[in-house]
């Protein structure tokens, strides 16, 4: 054993060298409070109204999860593989494989729809506020604050909507110290132009997620119609050949969804303690389930690919989180920031009422921790792990919500989210009776274990059977599996629902009690408190750091800037591109085997590649998960890049910004063409997104 | 979606039909308390007390954890690929990997030396339950009666030892019933002969695990040495050709692990509740971290293997468990089961003081759930997954214990298991410093979810780092890893320990004093009231049952006995035997693809196979793990077949026998010398099989 093996191993890990925040790109800035100063001081760079409005207008959400972006007039959109990837599970089936084979539309004609897929573009941000916080009086908590905002948010967004037919969602910024009114237009026709194989797209699997040097053509390409024609888009960004430089300043535009970095440290200690160990027992738990079931054949493999991967990678994520939390340098350096804000807040007289708030975030970690499994397992549906019980609760609430005032729905049943709520509970999504036992036996099991065998409400739902049996029996009495079957109960609303002897339907009501009732206490006891007490520190935080900051993610569009470099780890040298030549290199250097197997074609066309062309490349931009298909761009707001991953070091990003070693990876936009053109005989498309039209 | 196929994947695992225990072939009997009468009325067969005592010392036990049997007269011992497995393992380094490779030698010189491998042959049971309830004076309880028993049983070992030469340990049956004295001969040169490609010892893999029909030759063949010659063993069995025969009566002798059949309902419930569950928590971590280490590539999957075989081969026989802990019926009939013996125990005025019994075990099941994860974690190393801390724990107490009386002494250094011990800590076994530094950073890392980060403890073992960095240092800074540094340690004793700075003495010293706090609580608040409990409880059931019983399994030798049958799952008969050719269909129907691919060999000597012959066959034996490797023998003692697992409906045979479809599954003996001689051209052993020598 060579002693120097475990420091070096260990070397590559470290999450040390914690920048000054003054010095580093950090940042997931507001498109309508971009960071104009930082740019023009530290790059000279300063972008115009237009150019931030063309950004922002070429960035696509999918409301799957990802970030993506107009690539040319023609409604042609970019995002990455593992974006697409639930849309391309949800368009194969037995023998045909579109996630293992890969797809490219020879014509308009071969470009196939979508099965439930929804893009928003943002077009306006309108700050409420006030609006907001003048709706809870001062001094009103609980329920009664939640629901008097909860109230106000509706109405803002249903008259939005109304009156200008766009998607408006009322976002929370600073965790309650802003309220901002996003205006999105929706895409519902999506259809499917090209997509590489798996096996290339996620080259290197889950021993080279989050890791890099890296070789991902983590690509896909999707193009939106409207009235069933390519859908004339007034913003796309336009093709760099020439990709990213070293030392070059780019800039991201996408959707992260989450962040921690605003948290208390009691709050980041609940995570560390309670939330990410309980979210990492379900992720492991999932993952062997899924693998379990995977290993039985070539098709049930193909069922649960998608989810596989999706569980995998939370896991291998949440892991590097948990590890930051776990590191006390990260935490040291949290606790100082926090006690300086404190002794900042108590030495300002217009701060006063600031005091008790980081108490008060501390003490609502308790009732959190003692409320989230349930939580998790009923209201989260953890306990019920099918999309059939997802729909059929959505069936039974709506039914009942529907039927309120909007101001007094649950969120998720606001008339704003209305159509792609129908969108979803109507997805012909194919669903197997098989994978569906698989999974709710598993769940239901877990439950037990989680909740307590002889809890009520466990009782309840096994119903004096095994969790198996019980499984089986629920998904045998659906008819859910029917999306006539779904519309009828929708349409027939409270009184179909309460007619229906569909045993999905009766489970949803069997648990929702409980289910509500955790909520509330969630809402009202944890949520709400702690919205109140970080609307204090976020303008503790304005008044001694000015406003020149940017809130944590939130799946809504922000700008990231930063340059593309390499690092030093282990002693080594990190070059900040790879090469189309080093793919080849890590698959043998593997021993073709899988994970880093390569599909037929890359060896066929081998030849036909220029080996140079820049593959992957890294830069110290702000991002996180959700970020995952934005496009990276440079000064002149052309491509150069598509996001697709974090290195192992970026994963404490979710607490802390670092720059040390943490960078996001990206697909070069020369690989991208080089690619279509030499590998997928695809010169159509690669003329389309160098032309910037058909 | 068939509606059907979900009842018919349900029914096939129905744990109903659960059997009138009078007319199944239940029972693991202890040797010395043969199931005469039952075998008599119901197959008409009396073994004699030569047939007995035969079966008996032709048995071997694994002390790694399986069961095995002499075959010839020159010390052959055949056992499962899988019992084989670490020995496989050990023997194997990069480039030379004997797991996926296989293995055979030609002559006795090819015989390898296994690294650390220790077998034991029962040689002779003397009941000591008298000597060793005696010291326990009536009213004695915790710590008290827990020390006077251990000292005299300790003392018991220590004489037997001395006068017989044997290895002797004093065994606890009926969780605290009786006691009985087992002298065992040890033989610790042990060399391997042959074994097959784990791809086809565990074809199939884990979908096929505990699965049936079945097509796996998981057999392997060592020989015992003594004075570098192959020991002449007065026992053996002789071999039948022909195999077992439908409805034939057959015999296994082997060490059934445990069992917890005789556990009361609040003990099951705190399985169901909390033991399972922690224990499957572990399981799934375990199982996802070894294989994102085994993804990085060929050699790293190769040193995982023989860990990842046995945490996923667990996890399916815990969920399988657990299913029944979850199942109502099985629970509502230990319910009735219970309350039988109590109402019994009740009315009988010489059973007034056991009345409390079950109480007393409920009880005692808050202070273990309220402990058993620091035991776990702290006690039983689960925070340190690496062999180096067991290492480096055994030097550290030994240095203590061993300067003890032997009365004194933790049970792990009586003076009879210090041979035994020894083997263990002066092994050769490979350590890999990567696979050290993985397992040891994850298992610290889910030390701090389990008890705490700010535990004192956890703090203490931390030392201010991360769990990646601290376990590093605790790498970096032993020298554990080299076997004469561990006997240096040894022989010095406790002044030599004092003066080490080897990191990991210095973390065995940093956690013992808590380790050995938790450990006095489970042993004196929880394992000694529970003794004395179910040594009431035990005699109630010899009073109101006779003694005409088996006790929980013990990991000692016992003899089960059962009927060659097949047994009807969701409406399909399955028959009692596979076939080979029924191998290479499953293999066909699966595309061949891993797990249920073939080796080379296999498809290259199909001509030559004869593909009528049996593969694997099912009886009702009652066997459990620990049993893996048993022979089973036929009324003539011949070796018919070779236990290597049992149905997936056997998986509730931890707590309760049922027949009506569970099933212990074996390879045929035809199976074996079909192989050997198509197959493996090994026809010398073959013959050394078929003549009884060679």
């Amino acid at each position: 054993m060579t002693q120097r093996r475990f420091l070096y191993l260990f070397a590559g890990w470290i999450f040390a060298m914690l920048p000054n925040a003054a010095f580093s790109d950090e940042g997931m800035w507001l498109f309508n409070n971009p960071p104009k100063k930082i740019l023009k001081e530290r790059y000279g760079f300063e972008p115009t109204a237009e150019w931030l409005d063309h950004v922002q207008k070429s960035s696509v959400r999918f409301n799957t999860g990802g970030s993506g972006s107009f690539v040319s007039a023609d409604g042609l959109v970019m995002t990455n593989h593992h974006v697409g990837l639930s849309a391309l599970q949800k368009l194969s089936s037995k023998g045909k494989d579109y996630v293992k084979d890969g797809f490219y539309a020879k014509s308009l004609e071969e470009e196939f729809k979508a099965v439930d897929e929804e893009l928003n573009v943002l077009i306006e941000i309108v700050d409420v506020t006030d609006k907001v916080k003048a709706a809870v009086k001062p001094g009103t908590t609980g329920e009664a604050a939640f629901s008097a905002r909860r109230a106000v948010i509706a109405k803002i967004e249903e008259e939005s909507e109304k009156e200008t037919k766009l998607r408006s969602n009322v976002i929370t910024l600073y965790q309650g110290g802003q309220y901002h009114l996003y205006r999105f237009k929706r895409y519902t026709d999506v259809r499917l132009v090209m997509a590489p194989e798996q096996q290339v797209a996620f080259f290197g699997g889950d021993p080279d997620n989050f890791a890099y040097p890296r070789y991902d053509l983590d690509m896909c390409f999707f193009r939106v119609y409207e009235d069933g024609k390519p859908a004339k888009v007034p913003h796309y960004l336009k093709w760099s050949k020439a990709g990213a430089g070293k030392d070059e300043l780019v800039f991201v535009s996408g959707h992260p969804g989450h962040t921690d970095r605003l948290n208390t440290v009691a709050e980041l200690e609940y995570l560390r303690d309670i939330g990410y160990p309980f979210l990492l027992q379900r992720l492991n738990r999932l993952e062997v389930s899924l693998s379990i079931y995977s290993a039985y054949g070539q098709e049930e493999e193909r069922k649960a690919k998608d989810m596989l991967f999706g569980i995998a990678n939370s896991r291998k994520a949440r892991m590097g989180g948990l590890e930051g939390l776990q590191d006390p340098a990260i935490m040291a350096r949290k606790r100082e920031q926090e006690k300086k804000l404190r002794d900042a807040a108590s030495s300002n007289p217009d701060l006063k009422d600031v005091a008790d708030a980081w108490d008060t975030i501390a003490a609502v970690q308790k009732v959190r921790a003692a409320n989230i499994r349930r939580y998790q397992m009923l209201e989260g549906g953890a306990a019920f792990n099918t999309g059939l019980f997802g729909i059929a609760r959505t069936l039974y609430r709506g039914a009942e919500e529907f039927a309120k005032p909007n101001e007094d729905r649950l969120s998720e049943f606001g008339e704003s989210d209305r159509k792609s709520l129908e969108l979803k509970l109507f997805s012909k999504r194919p669903i197997y009776p098989d994978f569906e036992l698989h999974k709710l036996s598993d769940s239901l099991s877990w439950m037990c274990e989680v909740l307590g065998y002889e809890t009520p409400v466990v009782q309840k739902v096994l119903a004096g059977k095994s969790p198996r049996e019980r499984a089986a029996e629920l998904l045998n009495g659906t008819k859910l599996t029917d999306v006539a079957e779904r519309k009828k109960l929708y349409e027939g609303g409270k009184e179909a629902v309460a007619a229906s002897k569909d045993s999905l339907i009766e489970l949803a009501k069997i648990v929702d009690k409980e289910s509500r009732a955790v909520r509330k206490i969630i809402e009202n006891q944890v949520e709400e408190p702690k919205r109140q007490a970080y609307d204090k520190i976020a303008r503790a935080k304005f008044a001694v750091e000015g406003t020149s900051t940017y809130p944590d993610a939130t799946f809504t569009l922000r700008l990231s800037y930063g340059t593309c470099k390499g690092y030093e780890e282990a002693g080594k040298q990190i070059p900040f591109e790879t090469t189309m030549a080093g793919l080849y290199e890590r698959s043998a250097e593997k021993g073709n085997r899988p994970p880093f197997d390569l599909p037929k074609l890359w060896f066929d066309r081998k030849d036909k590649l220029n080996l140079k062309t820049p593959f992957n490349f890294v830069c110290t931009a702000d991002i996180i998960g959700g970020n995952s298909g934005s496009p990276v761009v440079n000064k002149a707001g052309e491509v150069v890049g598509l996001i697709f991953d974090g290195n192992i070091q970026s994963l404490v990003w979710d607490f802390v910004y670092t720059e040390g070693q943490a960078r996001a990876v990206s697909v070069s936009s020369p690989a991208m063409i080089e690619s279509l053109r030499a590998v997928y005989d695809a010169g159509p498309l690669a003329d389309e997104l160098v032309n910037g039209k058909r």
